[in-house]
């Protein structure tokens, strides 16, 4: 595997196999293409991942990444406190600020529950939620989980461990795809399942 | 766009996105995955980037990035010198290496003639070539150049430039799928196309 590229290009190239949809063929390509243009890619991409290294860091009441804590959303007085939207990643929160159709706050579990993987409450950030709905101005909580079996078991915990708290638990409407991600849809099935969420 | 991932986060997406293979979408996930492994992706991603930066350079006889230079495959003794192989790309070398067929030289053009892009002779280290073979103890130069028109053409004008240099030119042979790249042959192909090469 192309030793004579170096230890350094191929650890660059190891690395690069690592990130979601790379594989060792396109990682040597990645890295064939930031020798090529150093100045404008290769030298960029390393400060760039050594700023996001050090000055982003999880928001410490909703857990996304951000380079400010509170972060920009939870810091934005303009947005809703009445209404909290639960979701399993940052590239989830992402997909319903890219929908335009929120203007509430975020929670950021962090994962899904998944017997299988062995993840139970305590690797998510639940208590914190708990925490949140409890001691807030939380009027709602919208659980936009994915369709999936993780996703929904998820769910059906979490609006569980709400009950009796006097807020509304609702979840994205069933205009998302069985077994879709939600960073995957498009910006319409967001909007039109979010106006139409419903009691979980 | 997810404005509210923060300007650090949205430069590194961008980069991302420029990576081969790549899109606006899978850089996000990249971006994703980086800030979820931090520590075990994030921070040595940034690292590698940076060390290849600083450290790798092109090697003065050959053209193709190493640490050292002359590169590793230049200053290996156990090599023959009296064959040089011509590629387009680091890639194509890489390609070379992996079929384990070749044990002579190597000679990284930096790309191919092409009237359409406007890339000339003078854009290509073909002065280098042309050099080192008139200078050197090269008995044969093989172009390992891409079965595409641009390359062709290529391999066409370097035959012409090395003829009566006293040097055998050859090429591979026509093993090479019609308008395929070297960096995406099976080595076994790679095998026989050297194999099999011909006066060019």
């Amino acid at each position: 595997m192309a030793a004579s590229a170096g230890p350094e290009i191929e650890r660059l190239i190891g690395l690069l196999a690592k990130l979601p949809g790379m594989g060792p063929r396109s990682a040597r390509r990645a890295a064939l293409a930031l020798l090529k243009k150093r100045e404008q890619l290769l030298v960029p991409l390393a400060a760039s991942l050594a700023e996001t290294a050090e000055k982003v860091t999880s928001c410490s009441v909703c857990g996304a990444p951000d380079t400010r804590d509170p972060c920009s959303i939870c810091s934005d007085g303009s947005r809703d406190n009445g209404l909290i939207c639960v979701v399993e990643e940052a590239g989830a929160l992402w997909a319903m600020e890219r929908s335009g159709a929120f203007r509430g706050k975020y929670h950021v579990l962090g994962g899904l529950l998944s017997a299988l993987d062995g993840v139970g409450p305590d690797a998510l950030r639940v208590a914190e939620l708990v925490g949140r709905v409890k001691g807030g101005e939380a009027k709602e909580v919208v659980l936009a989980l994915p369709a999936t079996v993780d996703g929904q078991t998820t769910a059906h915990y979490l609006a569980e461990r709400l009950s009796g708290s006097g807020v509304e638990i609702t979840s994205l409407a069933r205009g998302v795809p069985v077994g879709g991600e939600l960073d995957w849809l498009d910006d319409g099935t967001i909007v039109q399942a979010l106006r139409a969420r419903r009691p979980a």
